[in-house]
């Protein structure tokens, strides 16, 4: 079952397979047209002098934009490319076939209508003002693959100056599945979540968005490590880097998210009778002996992308009762897709009753505690196993049962 | 067949039957997925994995973008709502249903993905940064529904600055397909262009185009008009006003492109056996005895929208001979709905050939040439009546052959 789908053979075949697909369909999206379209008639329907009639509604009443228009419907993937899978700050263009595949899945699992927009901009600030003026035309903002801290500060203000929800799926679209997934693997571990010990591995976007995640389900004690090492209260005193940039960190510190461990101490220390293991990382910084020093039946997520930080083969060796990584080709897929379409589905429909009352819609802690709950119980208990934590994405009860939670979190507010 | 299709309840039916269709629908466009997807398998290529490689690509060489992703054939549809149809500056909001529209029409007639954008921004400098930063999705931006003059000065901006083709469809497309009218228009009366006298109405981003169009393919004397009165070269010197903004005559009458009446003379004078009247102003200005006093088998293009300058039935009645308006529902259907789409195609084409050479794409003047040509000969000359100067819209052979004449016109540069 869990077999290794990545020798170098296959590597390659997938690459020119990719490649192949990518050039033969010349991109992966289009525009389609979703109304009768016969003749002359129609289009004076649809354009001129029809057209006038919708465009004058919406002059008198701003919120009629989303009962005429598919601004309702329409998903904006957002990225400045600084951040792009694990190929770092490629750039806008190289990043486009990222979000193109974005707003495929957004399509694919949600039905909502997604556009890909790779922005070439200098600043945060410009990327803010960008956003501002493109909101007339989406129902929601996706903002993906942006570097650390970067993206704090931009979906924050983003989510403050916007009435539509603006979402950071490399923040909590990956918190919400990491937290399913962990509320799942502690109930067939018979842990609780007050109880448990995890040792976060990466505190960029992922990590520090996890962190906050964890904390607000009740897990008991969250130590985190970056490239640097293990992070301790007082690390900015002694990195001026870190205190810098790392705003994201201290705020963690402050509100006692974050465990500040003994100085000294490296991973293997942490990881000594620890429950779990939550890597957002690099490839390969996991070895088998820390998995070995771990709590009994311990609980291991090797989350990078594409290379995990350890494979599910010696994870298990081990002695890791469960194991999970990104990966579609191995079982416990942590992966976003769990997440966002349903997520975005259940605000968007919920905002089709609010807008015209006024009211802006955004995505709330409460929803993404929905979110999780929805998630976690897609499985009954008895389809649940060690190698099955969550269902898998291609489950159609997924997106249904997360919109219908997070649509009814919204309401409620 | 030059019946009146617009009695108050034929309009009121038109009105409702245009929001039905809108809310029906929600919008008119939505976003397609191109590539099967049957599984897990297919997402590892479209998605992660897989996506990596034509990100990759595009890092080492960023002319691949057009080879691996979808802006090889998607048009921006791009406003700031500040001139949106006869409406005004309704906003971004307001004026999404027409981008929406414009954008259905891309898909429609020549087969383009295209995106409505409609732009909340305080500044054209802010508009021309914006579709600079939006450039890395699009394989060609067409500028829509922008109040003269800045529509100017964004569009030489954003030609000079992007290396994709930049279109204004108010100024170029319309000039095109009027053009290509008057060509036709002149043969069916036995006219030259050179000892044509032309009298335009409305001296927005339509009308300026138009003049300079109509100089390029060897119009005798153009003089034209606006809401103060006749042009004339000194006009600057009596109107502040003029003389800050409109930059735009004042090149006009500095190429020579207008002529320059005499002092007091009006519309009534001016026309006074004129060849042709051409209007891109408002409803109703043209009065009948204005026509009667023009020269024998007068030409009238009374392209206001939604009401013409004149209607049809009163034109013919005063003795026009050909008889043209920017609507649907009567013939001679001067719509730029004729130009763009070919235009963008024939551009779009030839990018795919230029853009692996690192050549700019631009739609320049002999483009433009090539697409009046191309129009006025869509009909054999034993097609062309005086109420058939040029093809339907939904004539195949429209776009076809406007295409691949703009396609060679640009191979040759």
């Amino acid at each position: 079952m869990y077999q290794n789908n990545t020798s170098q053979d296959d590597k390659e075949t997938l690459k020119r397979r990719a490649l192949n697909l990518h050039e033969s369909y010349g991109g992966k999206i289009a525009t389609e047209i979703k109304i009768p379209i016969h003749g002359l008639a129609d289009l004076a329907l649809a354009y001129s002098p029809g057209v006038a009639e919708p465009c004058r509604k919406i002059a008198e009443n701003p919120a009629d934009i989303f009962r005429y228009t598919n601004k309702t419907n329409t998903v904006a993937v957002i990225s400045d490319g600084s951040a792009v899978l694990g190929l770092g700050n490629i750039g806008p263009r190289a990043g486009l076939p990222v979000m193109e595949g974005k707003a495929l899945l957004f399509k694919h699992f949600a039905g909502l209508d997604a556009v890909p927009l790779c922005l070439d901009v200098r600043s945060p600030e410009q990327l803010v003002e960008i956003c501002c003026a493109l909101e007339p035309n989406y129902g929601a903002i996706n903002l993906e693959d942006i570097a650390s801290p970067n993206c704090v500060t931009v979906t924050r203000e983003l989510q403050e100056r916007l009435s539509i929800p603006v979402f950071h799926d490399d923040q909590d679209g990956t918190a919400v599945v990491c937290a399913a997934a962990l509320r799942n693997a502690a109930l067939l571990t018979g842990r609780k979540p007050e109880d448990m010990r995890v040792v976060l591995c990466g505190m960029g976007a992922a990590g520090s968005a996890i962190a906050r995640t964890l904390k607000q389900i009740g897990v008991g004690q969250i130590a985190g490590l970056d490239k640097s090492g293990v992070l301790r209260r007082d690390t900015g005193e002694e990195k001026t880097e870190w205190a810098k940039h790392n705003f994201v960190l201290r705020e963690l510190f402050a509100e006692d998210i974050l465990h500040s461990p003994k100085a000294g101490q490296d991973l293997a220390d942490l990881l000594r009778g620890a429950d779990a293991f939550i890597g957002v990382s690099t490839g390969g910084l996991l070895r088998a002996d820390m998995v070995r020093s771990m709590a009994k039946d311990p609980i291991v997520f090797a989350m990078a992308n594409p290379d995990p930080e350890i494979s599910p083969e010696e994870a298990l060796a081990a002695g890791a009762k469960i194991v999970g990584t990104g990966r579609m080709d191995y079982p416990n897929r942590i992966n976003n897709v769990l997440a966002f379409p349903g997520i975005f589905r259940g605000a968007m429909l919920a905002q089709q009753e609010r807008a015209p009352k006024g009211l802006p819609t955004r995505i709330t802690t409460e929803m993404k505690l929905a979110a999780i709950e929805a998630l976690a119980e897609v499985l009954s208990p008895d389809e649940r196993r060690p190698d099955a934590i969550l269902p898998s994405p291609m489950d159609p009860r997924v997106v249904r049962q997360i919109s219908a939670a997070v649509c009814e979190a919204c309401r409620q507010q």
